[in-house]
C-alpha cells in the first residue's frame, strides 16, 4: 500500500513518535510505502511531500516538533482544496491519508473523509479536550512541564512570601490546569469550564494567610473567566500595543488579589514552553500506539475513523463524533482536586 | 470518623502523596481524624502510630517514599495477628483502616477483611502487575526513569558501538520492560511472560549490525526467562559470593551476546532508582485521586474494596478480586512494540 | 562558640545547602552551638531566631528556598539598626553572624562589619554579578532552568515558523542570558552591557530565514537596552494596569521583529522560574563549600570577609572589594557565544 | 584554512558541542574548511572523514554522544602509522588537526606533535582527571546524573531501612564520587586516592543507624580500594563467569557491611548512564568555549597545545604538561565533604 502522512496545527510533543510509528508498521512490517506531506494540509493541497523511509525516521522518538513541519489551515481554504487534494491522492496512487492533528485538523479530516478520501485520523492536542479518547498524546507531557514549573515556583513564592498565579495552556478547558495544580498542590485552580468568582478567590487565598501560611499558588487555565461582574478586567484586555495576547487572566489575577489582599501577588505565564521538546515516556508510549494502530485500520480499511485510548485498549472511533463536542471537565473531578473554584 | 493508614511493601513513587490526600479529605472536609501507622502492618500490630493532621503532610506531595516508613510482613505473622490488630482498632476506635500497598498488603489486607475489619485498600506497585485497575501510581515514575537511562545509554552504546543490555524492574511482568522499551526505541524487549530464544535474539541484534547500524539496546525485565534448554545460563546462577541476587538476566545475556556475535555487549542493571525519589505529575495525580475516593468509600461504609483506575473514572473493586490474578502483559501489546521477543 | 546565619534578598537554588554546611562543620565538626534569624535582617534586628541543630537541617541539601525565610531590607532601616543589632548579638552571646545574601546584603554586611560586629559574609545571586567570586551559587541551575526552557522552545519555534523572544533574568549583567543562549544555540542574545541596535538584531533574523531557516531564537536579558533612539519602544512601558512589570523587553522586541521581517514573533517570560526549587549538583556543592569555610573562617577569627570561588578554590575576599563593582559579562566572552549582539 | 576533526575515546556528554563550536568559528567566521575523521584516530590513519559544513551541525549541540564517532586505539599502532598519519595530512592539505580525547588521546596527540603534525588538542573526560584544566566537559553532567540517581535511591533506603552502596564512575580518582556524594548529602564516600578501612566504613555507618537514622548511603568510586588487609574481598574478583567486570566495589562493601551491621545492604551500580545523554548547560558552555578557542589557537599557529579553563578563562597549555600526572582529589576537598573515608 502507498501511505501518506501529515502533521498540522500547534507543536504537540509526540508528534515525531506518530509518524515514527506508521514508517515502522508500514514500511518494516507490510511493506507498504510511506510519504509525509509537508506543513501539515498546505503539503497536500500543494503536492509537497517527501519520502519516509526507515533512515528518514531514524533517531526522531523523543525528538519535539515535527519532521515534517506544520501549519495552520482555514477550513474554507480546505473546503477549495478537496478537489484537487483528491486529483494529488490519485496522481500519487495513494491508499491512505493519516492526518495528526486537533480538533481542527480532525474537521477537516472528516471533510476530506466526507468527500470520499481514505482517511485515517490521528488525535493530537495538548489540552487533552477531545471527547473520544480518555486522553491525547502530548497533554502528559504539557502536565509534566507545568508541574516542574510550580514545584520550582513554590519555594520562590515561600521565600519571598507572595502569591504567584500561574497561567498554564487551556483556551477551552481546563485539563493541564487540574492535573498540574493537583500534582503540585496548588491552593487555588481556575478553570474556563466554570467562571470563577473574585471574591471567593481572594476570600481562600486571604484565609491562607491568616492560617499563618506564608505564600500562596493559583494555577489559572488560560481561559479561565471570572463570573460575569465579578472582577474589574473582566472583559480581558490589551497590552500597551494594543496586542489582545499580552493581557491575560494571570495579569488580572494578580492585580486583583494583590489589591484585596495587600500581599504582593505576581503573574508568571508559562507559553510555549508546555508544548515542545522532548515528551515524557508516557506520551511516547501512546503516539507510537497511535501510530500503530492508524496503519492496522489502513490495512482493515477502517476510513473515516480516528485512534483513541479508551482504557489500556486502543480502539478506532468514526470522525463524526470525535469532533462533535469538547471533552471539558467534568464536576466531579473539581471535589477531587479540593481547590477549584 | 477515624480513619487509620499505613503503607506497607517497597518504595513506591505516590506513597506520601496518597497519604496526604487521605488527610486532606478527611480532615479538611469531613472533619475526622487520620492516624498513620508506622512501618506497614508492623505498626498496626505494635499499636505504634503517630496522628495525621494537616500539617504532617505538609509539603510531603512531591515527595517519594513515605513519612509513614514502611515493611515487609509474613502472611502467617498477620494471620496471628488478627485478633491483635482488632484489638488495636476497637482500642484506638478506628472507624476504618486505608493499607495502601501491593500484591502482598492487599492479600492481607483481604484476610483483615474477612476477619471483620473496616478495610478501604489502595493499590500499590511500581509493577503495574495489579489486574483491576488499568494503572497503579509508581509505574510511570519508574517508567519515566528507566526510559530517561536508556535515552543517555543510546548515545553511549552508538560511540562505543556496542550491545547495551539494560535490566529493568519486573520479576513477574513486563510491563516496565514494554514500556520504558517502546518510549525509548529499544531494539529488543525481553519479558518474563514468554519465555524467549536466545538463538532468535541474537538473530535479530545481528541483523541490526549487518544492516550497518553500529549499536543495539535490548531492554530485560529483570524476570524474564530464556525458553528452556536456549541458554547456558538458564538456571539462573549465583555470584562469586553465593548470592543470587548479584546475577541476573541482563549479565547473561550480554555475555551470551559477546559469544554469538562477537561485539561487545555490557550489562546495565537500573535497579533501585526505578522506584524511589519525586513522582511524575501522573503518579502524584493518580495518587491523589486514590486517597480521595478511599475517604469517599469510608464515608460510604464500602469496606473490603479498593481504588482503581477504569479509564478516566476511579472506581471501587472487591479486594477479592484484587489478588485473584496478576496483570500481565497481553500478547497484542507485543505487537505494537515491534520488537518484544 | 556561638554563630548566627541568615539568609536575606531573593530566592536562590543552594541557600538551605549553605545553611545545612554551616551547621554540619560548626555543630558536628567544631562543637559550636548555631542559631537562624528569620527572614534575613529583620530576624537579627527583632532578635526573631531559632536553634539551628542536625535534625533542623535533616533533609534540606536538595530543597529550594529557605528555612530561614528571607526579605528585602532598607538600607536605611539597617543603618538605624546596627546597635540594635549589637545589642542582640551581645544579649545572644553571639561570636559570629554569617548572612548569607547578594548585593544588597553583602554591602549591609559589611555596614555591620564596620560597626563592629563579627561577619563572615557568603555571597548569593542566581546572577553571577557579584565581581569577586568566579561563580555564585544559584546561577548554575537558573542557567539550566533556562536552557532546558530554550530546548523545548526550539522545537515550537521550528514547528510553528516562529520568531521566540525569552527573556531570561538579568537586570543589570547578560550572565544568564550568555549562557543559556551559548548551551541552547540560541540565534541572537541581546545583554545589558551592550546597548543593542534592533536594525543589526533585525538583519540578522531576517538573514536566518532567508538562508532558508524556518525559526529563530533570540535570548533577551530582562535588563536589555536598544541603543537610543533606535528603537520605538525604547522608554521601556507600563502595561494596560499602568505596572511597569508587565511591560518587558521581551514583548516589545517580538512587537518590533514581527513588524520589520513579517515573520510571526512571540514573547515567552521564564521569570520566577528560573530562581526556585531545587539546586543542580553544581549548585549545592558550591554551596557547602561556602559554608563549609565560612565555618572555618569564623573559627580563624577572619572577619570583614566573605567566600569567593576562585577556580577550584575557595578563598576569603574583603567585604569591601566584594561589592565595589559589579561583574559585567567582559567583551571577549560575546565572541565565543557567536551571536551577542 | 583546512582543519581536521576528531573525537576518541570514551563517551563524553558535550562532544557533538564541541565540533560544532569547531565547525561554527572555523567555518562561519574564518571562511575556514573542517572535515571529520571517523572513528577517532582510526579516520585520519584510514582517511576515512566526511565534510563538516555548518548544515551537518545543525541540531547536535544538545545531543549525547559525537557525530564523528569514535574509538579506542593502542599507542603503539599509532605509533606505527604517525608517517600515514602525516601523509594523510599532506594529501588532504590539512593546516591543523583538533583531536577531541582524554588521557590517551592526548597522549597520542602529544606523539603526532612531537612528530611534526599541527596538533591543537581539546580535553575530555567525565572523570576530570586532567590536571593543567579546573574542570573538563562531561565532570558536570555525569555528576548531575549521579546526583539525580543518589536523590531517588535516599527514598528508597529509607523506606526500606537499607545500605545502599552505589558505584559511580572513576577508576583513577574521585572527583564523581566527591561531587555526586556532596551534593546527595551521602553518608560515606570511599575514593581511590585514599585506601579506606572497612572497619571505620562499617563503625561510621552503624553509628548512624544507632542514633535512629533508619538508612545510610554510601558512595564508592569504582577504583577506590580497601587498605590492605582490611577487606575479605580486597583482591577484587570475577563473576560466575570469570568476567572481572562483573564484580566491583559496591557489592563487596554490601556484603562486608551487611555482614558487619546485620543490616540489608545493597550494591547500585549506576554504570554507563553517567556517561551518555544530553550535557548540562555547564558542559554545553564548556564545550562550545573549548572548539572556539581550538580553532582560534589553530589560527594563531599555536600547536602543541590543548584548551583548558583556568577560573573563568580558556587558556592553552603545552600538551606536554597535561599528561604528565593525574589530578587526584586534593587531601583539603576531604574536609569539606564531612564523610571522605
Amino acid at each position: 500500500m502507498r501511505i501518506g502522512v501529515l502533521t498540522s496545527g500547534g507543536d504537540c510533543p509526540g508528534l515525531n513518535a506518530v509518524i515514527r510509528s506508521v514508517v515502522h508498521r508500514a514500511v518494516a512490517d507490510h511493506g507498504d510505502e510511506v510519504i509525509g506531506f509537508r506543513d501539515g494540509w498546505k503539503g497536500l493541497l500543494e503536492c509537497d511531500y517527501l519520502k519516509l523511509d526507515l533512515d528518514a525516521v531514524g533517531g526522531i522518538l523523543a525528538r519535539g516538533g515535527t519532521i515534517l513541519g506544520s501549519s495552520r489551515v482555514q477550513p474554507s481554504h480546505l473546503r477549495d482544496g478537496v478537489e484537487r487534494a483528491k486529483g494529488h491522492v490519485a496522481e500519487l496512487g495513494l491508499d491512505a491519508i493519516i492526518p495528526i492533528g486537533g480538533e481542527g485538523t480532525l474537521k477537516a479530516a472528516r471533510l476530506m473523509s466526507d468527500a470520499g478520501l481514505p482517511i485515517v485520523g490521528v488525535p493530537k492536542t495538548i489540552d487533552n479536550d477531545i471527547a473520544v479518547t480518555d486522553v491525547t498524546f502530548g497533554f502528559d507531557t504539557a502536565v509534566g512541564v507545568a508541574t516542574e514549573a510550580l514545584d520550582r515556583l513554590k519555594t520562590t513564592a515561600e521565600s519571598h512570601q507572595r502569591v504567584l498565579v500561574v497561567e498554564v495552556m487551556g483556551r477551552h478547558t481546563g485539563w493541564i490546569a487540574l492535573h498540574s495544580g493537583m500534582a503540585a498542590g496548588a491552593h487555588a485552580i481556575v478553570v474556563p469550564e466554570r467562571p470563577f468568582d473574585i471574591e471567593e478567590l481572594a476570600r481562600r487565598v486571604g484565609e491562607r494567610f491568616e492560617a499563618g501560611k506564608r505564600f500562596a499558588i493559583v494555577v489559572a487555565a488560560e481561559g479561565a473567566k471570572p463570573a460575569p461582574g465579578s472582577m474589574a478586567f473582566d472583559e480581558g484586555g490589551k497590552d500597551i500595543y494594543g496586542h489582545e495576547r499580552f493581557a491575560g487572566i494571570a495579569r488580572q489575577l494578580s492585580i486583583e488579589l494583590e489589591q484585596r489582599l495587600g500581599k504582593e501577588a505576581r503573574p508568571v505565564i508559562l507559553g510555549h514552553v508546555q508544548r515542545g521538546g522532548t515528551p515524557t515516556a508516557y506520551d511516547r508510549v501512546l503516539a507510537t500506539r497511535f501510530g500503530w494502530h492508524a496503519v492496522e485500520a489502513v490495512h482493515r480499511g477502517e476510513f473515516g475513523h480516528m485512534t483513541a485510548l479508551r482504557g489500556t485498549d486502543i480502539v478506532m472511533v468514526p470522525l463524526a463524533e470525535a469532533v462533535e463536542t469538547l471533552k471539558t471537565v467534568p464536576e466531579e473531578r473539581y471535589a477531587e482536586a479540593e481547590c477549584v473554584l
